[in-house]
């Protein structure tokens, strides 16, 4: 499937709860599709990535945000834009590298996971880390290769959820990777 | 996977492009999941159906909508209140039966099927069809047993998309058969 060319560009603004249903549906039908919790993680982030890919355009056009100068830029528009129109929630920047190549976001809730609880023989999923993909799949992009992954997670009972985000490097622009990506997306079979 | 306890009331209102995005990334693998377009359908249904059980609590907690005295409200409900909510449009309520007992919701602009276009091998795919599954969940919780499906989608070249519903009957209260699906709903494997 390809995008329509009469898309329109209006956003439709929504309460949450039905997308939190909806990907509750998706990690499910995962774990029986795959045999076990790292596998499904693993899908998670692909199918992020692939979703990422394609949102960034979205996002450029909506906010209006230009390339940002360094890393400490990317992550507030991160939370500030990017968290704030997709999920409705700003979450804060903190735990800063010394060099200035790491952080994280930390999330006070995290929309996802409401109405869920990971049963016992799930303990190795990591239920939200389509999450991971998106990111992953936005930054790369515009020319950004980080690593992102959770590093506390309120359904493992930590307090917060935390989002760990690496840059690793500038990329090339125009890679063939990217668009090759994208058009294998919500291909079905 | 249970409610949590400690779920927060308040909604977090997001653009709908990551959603849909998800939704297409389900669909997708259920396309890979499932032999042929008809069990697919099928299957969105069925998880459509397990959302909506859920999601109906979720919007008479929000809503503050009382009991319907009859199917014209209820289809005022469902357009005005329910589609508002959580897809961020307003169907019109139209082609009603002599009878009264069925109508149409008339999408103008459906969400779910932004960036998307069907692949030719997939003819017969209701690509949205678990909103069907999720009127009928809901409604089901509130005694009443509703036929629901597509009979126009613009992505079958259609100018509009048309969801048709049909009374059947109302329900007795506390029927098992509810909580038994409310119980296997997000618990994986």
């Amino acid at each position: 499937m390809s995008r329509q060319s009469n898309r329109t560009t209006d956003s439709k603004k929504m309460n949450a709860e039905l997308f939190t249903l909806t990907y509750g549906a998706l990690v499910t039908q995962l774990c029986k599709d795959y045999e076990n919790d790292e596998e499904v993680n693993k899908q998670l982030d692909k199918m992020g990535y692939n979703i990422g890919v394609r949102l960034i355009e979205d996002f450029l056009a909506r906010s209006s945000v230009g390339r940002c100068q360094d890393f400490r830029e990317t992550a507030d528009v991160i939370a500030k834009v990017a968290f704030k129109m997709y999920l409705g929630i700003t979450p804060s920047v903190t735990n800063w590298s010394p060099a200035g190549d790491e952080f994280s976001l930390i999330l006070e809730s995290n929309p996802l996971v409401d109405f869920v609880e990971l049963p016992d023989n799930h303990s190795s999923l990591v239920y939200s880390n389509l999450l991971c993909g998106v990111l992953r799949g936005a930054l790369e992009m515009v020319q950004m290769a980080v690593e992102v992954k959770f590093s506390q997670d309120t359904l493992r009972g930590d307090n917060v959820t935390e989002i760990r985000m690496k840059f690793i490097k500038r990329m090339e622009e125009n890679l063939p990777a990217g668009d090759e990506v994208h058009s294998r997306i919500c291909v079905p079979c």
